[in-house]
């Protein structure tokens, strides 16, 4: 289906619970504000949901936005490439999405319809199209939204998948009025001394394997506990095993509250982040990727190095 | 004069020498490069100086351009605020620029003609608009000139500074060939551990003044023996000390191996790094300026905070 198709789908939906994926970032819960409001404008009753809390730092996208809680009629999914990440909405929507807008490669058809765009580096650009497509009138809270998931999900414009499409919109939305420079100061700009600390502590411990091709670093609570700070405040310390010169994967282990780890991979060409998490049961994209993985650190660090000993092998790098 | 005009006046010119600023920086260089490549296009003898020389990094915006030495018949100067600029050129051409392309809103007129826009986020935008004055086909290596001038001085299109125009050219600039993410990864995603080292050493040694509005980094001569790396490794480095929350100015004062210290000031909303360093014979914009201090470590941090301690106190800060 084309997004004009879609576009005349939804123009006959009402009662839309748009939902982003679990662990949610600024694409997913960016490109859900801007359809909640876009879908708000048409007259439509809106809910949002999403199987983890929104972080603090994102809650701007919400704002003067009137959410309903109601049996849906109509569900969307936005940036989920599996039905695995509605985590604790699973039980109650599995099977009962009408619509997902994704941009994962590795999408997994689980949606009665589906527009998926892989080439976006964004799924904000395939929201971005779609409110177009509706004819929304664009306000800066929208503008915001669509900037944010652009901005968030290309590392501010400086990854691989950033196309001149994704520019064109930016564009388009700083003339809508987008916070552009408030929104990357807020994204990228601004640390805490305590986030200073633990970066500090966590880099001074980076371990390297493979010949140096990969570099591993690892966040336990004890490390976060001593440096006051929550998993999300270290979101952008995950860049970072990835810019030592030589490295090909950047492999960030987080501890979770709730036990386990969180892995977040990271890839130069020619390495694939996606090939690897799919090993572990995650997934992602070309150059950034994430999995879970239960058990302690030793044996987090264990499984996570061992699929990425194999995926090095099998490629020969 | 508009564009078009200075595109007529260039048309007639031969035997061109363009002038980047002193202590290079990727939109000096990029326009200049960009304009160079132009300008041979069109059939013209060019050559290129600059009071210090090209940094490696850099170096990929000159490949296969035919630079002559000559004695030039016009002498152009691109992101250049001020003569002083020219350092160990100035002898040479000061009173002898015939056209300065410009960005900085403290433009001080130099040359016989000027084009200055402030509110072009980089240099490289100029640069663009004036080759396409001048029809000039682009190709690839000059898509790679202007994408660089404008990813290097908006911090990759993070600051405040970028306009929808600066993502208008930006998408040109790919579709016209630039390998934007090789240069971004190039520029901004590649530390040796040498670097990182050095980043670590120098962010736990961060201090704190007046209230905490101003965070200071000293990077010594000794510190980058220690670590390997020159004075250029540093660059992505003066970036952190702003991105304390909390901050206003974050300064970074680098020892240079000529004697001296290079000061250089980043500011956040609404305080203004320009404004400090006019104070200390320096210059830049808003949010980013510079200034040379003599002296040891204790003498230069002296100067500069006193400097910054005055402009808080009359702001009101």
């Amino acid at each position: 289906m084309t997004l004009q198709e879609i576009a005349g789908v939804l123009r006959g939906w009402d009662r839309v619970l748009v939902i982003s994926h679990a662990s949610p970032d600024g694409d997913t819960l960016g490109s859900a504000a801007a359809l909640l409001r876009g879908l708000q404008k048409l007259g439509k009753t809106v809910g949002f949901a999403c199987g983890d809390p929104i972080p603090e730092k994102f809650c701007y996208l919400f704002e003067g936005l009137a959410l309903e809680s109601f049996t849906p009629s109509y569900v969307v999914t936005v940036d989920m490439a599996d039905p695995a990440m509605l985590t604790t909405l699973r039980e109650t929507y599995e099977g009962r999405v009408d619509l997902a807008l994704d941009h994962h490669l590795a999408h997994k058809p689980f949606a009665k319809l589906a527009y998926v765009d892989a080439a976006c580096a964004a799924n904000a650009e395939i929201v971005f199209d779609l409110l177009q497509a509706l004819a929304v009138p664009f306000d800066a809270p929208m503008a915001d939204c669509i900037y944010t998931g652009l901005s968030t999900d290309t590392g501010c414009f400086r990854y691989r998948n950033v196309t001149a499409k994704t520019h064109r919109i930016a564009a388009a939305t700083i003339e809508l009025g987008a916070a552009a420079g408030s929104i990357n100061q807020r994204m990228f700009e601004t640390k805490t001394r305590a986030q200073i600390n633990a970066e500090l502590a966590a880099m001074a411990a980076i371990e390297y394997h493979f010949d140096n091709k990969c570099a591993l670093m690892c966040i336990t609570l004890p490390l976060m506990e001593a440096a006051g700070i929550t998993e999300q405040d270290l979101d952008p310390l995950v860049a970072r095993p990835r810019q030592i010169e030589g490295v090909l994967i950047g492999l960030t282990l987080k501890e979770r509250a709730t036990g386990g780890f969180k892995a977040s991979v990271r890839t130069n060409e020619p390495a694939n982040a996606a090939e690897i998490c799919l090993r572990l049961g995650g997934g992602g994209h070309k150059g950034a990727a994430g999995c879970s993985l239960p058990g302690d650190l030793a044996l987090a660090k264990e499984k996570l190095l061992a699929a990425c000993e194999d995926y090095l092998k099998e490629q020969g790098f």
